[in-house]
């Protein structure tokens, strides 16, 4: 029913509680993980887990449309969470994250630090865009080229000017903190969640949209290029062609045989000239070459 | 995209939030509710603070498999919120009832009040039921009647066994409380956990096992009356046909045109000797006639 997918193990001790985590397959390939944002946070939060030795974890990637399947997990949704030696299997995201925070409170593990202002700027970003990815997309239904930003008409730029009011938000807020994550040195939940959206946005802005997240957000930059070296979002990372078919599945649009054919590569690059801005303000102290 | 299922509205002051909860449909009728648990949860917790007048209520029935809904929701799965004003959806169960959450906190509504010992009792009941279920339909395969509880192999017997242990739990702890609900004398979010799938363990024990909840826990038949006389229950609950049709789909069994094409009836009548143990007992002193 599910093709193992990674089987990580580090150490062998029998007292850490083995958490099988199911994610969704990737529609082009079902050996590949799809782009379910919450998997991916999950997968992350246990990747934290598992990296400092409180948990075994092992992750399957799930045809959710095959009928073994439907008849194992009778209508639950990934990601699901087994524990087998306790006999739980967790289906709701409530009760994973509840199972999570639990082991990350037994072990004084920060992952579940509270932050209300950092929680407000970062709730709506995907929503709005979401809207505008909406809007965008219908507006350029037809043309060969997604259109210009500054051509589009103002009930569709108004999405556009949240979403980077937004994220602007967000890279002022980073550099006031001058952390590496968004609460600290070290991941939380926040970043479990905000990381995987940003990488989305950008990867179907590119794709999709003819947009890019601003060059000018430094600070911004610098936090997706931390995701891009942080091995429990690059693990647990689709390949940018499962992400683009994942949208356009569900935005009902034509699949050329670009994202089904080619190989899977993901993009965990950021642009030259963002790169030399954050060296220039000195930022990320280990950016010296490209 | 959504076809309006149901308007609730008492009052018209505006202070109030409207909170918009889309629904799964059934696959039989996409005007009919579907038979997802989280779905019929949160609706049951929704109810109970617009019962109160907390809030406004729309509940939308959403068919998944349709282009208008994917395109809205991009891959987003019910139990989906909105909450206009605040131009937020929620499409996480943990934001969902996290926003119920701080509703019922501000009204002092005493929803989510914390019970270890009764969490513990229901967490493993439906985990059970479904081994039980899909190990006694992969052994009826092919026969046309289900197979009696009693001829089963151990293998199958031994699930068996694990559901009537934990309801007989339940039954008990509802004895030694005496209370009309799990934790007390009003709706708490273990008894939106509990009574849809208590019905659903009924109802599709009846129809594809052969299986009843024994009759003599009178006290756990008594909480389910109880269940058919709570407005949240009862306006939320989907047909016995859509229950029927959704565990079918999921086990890839033979749809026949019993439940699609019947009118949708809803058992919400317990059996006669259980009503009348139960009248016997005094635990429901509005039961006397029948």
């Amino acid at each position: 029913m599910a093709e193992a997918y990674q089987i990580q193990s580090n150490g062998d001790t029998n007292s850490k509680p083995l958490l099988e985590l199911y994610v969704k397959a990737s529609g082009i390939d079902a050996r590949r993980i799809g782009a379910d944002l919450f998997c991916q946070e999950f997968w992350m939060e246990l990747y934290a887990l598992y990296e400092i030795g409180v948990a075994r974890v092992e992750v399957k990637t799930v045809n959710v449309n095959s009928e073994a399947f439907k008849k194992n997990f009778l209508g639950a949704q990934p990601p699901i969470m087994i524990e087998e030696e306790k006999e739980l299997t967790y289906t709701d995201n409530r009760e994973i994250e509840g199972r999570i925070f639990h082991l990350a409170k037994e072990y004084n593990v920060p992952l579940f630090e509270k932050d209300p202002s950092a929680e407000k700027r970062i709730e709506n970003l995907y929503r709005n865009f979401k809207l505008f990815l909406r809007a965008k997309v219908e507006h350029d239904k037809g043309k060969k080229e997604p259109s210009r930003v500054e051509d589009l008409p103002a009930q569709i730029k108004v999405h556009y000017n949240r979403v980077c009011e937004q994220l602007s938000n967000i890279d002022q807020l980073l550099s006031e903190r001058k952390t590496r994550y968004l609460l600290g040195n070290s991941m939380t939940e926040y970043d479990c969640e905000l990381m995987p959206r940003l990488h989305h946005i950008r990867i179907i802005g590119i794709s999709l949209l003819g947009f890019d997240i601003p060059h000018n957000f430094t600070h911004l930059w610098n936090y997706i290029l931390t995701a891009y070296r942080t091995a429990a979002f690059i693990e647990s990372c689709p390949a940018d062609q499962d992400i683009i078919h994942h949208y356009k599945e569900q935005m009902n649009l034509f699949t050329n045989q670009r994202e089904t054919l080619q190989s899977p590569t993901k993009t965990h690059t950021i642009p030259e000239k963002v790169l030399s801005d954050i060296r220039t303000k000195g930022l990320a102290p280990d950016v010296n070459v490209h």
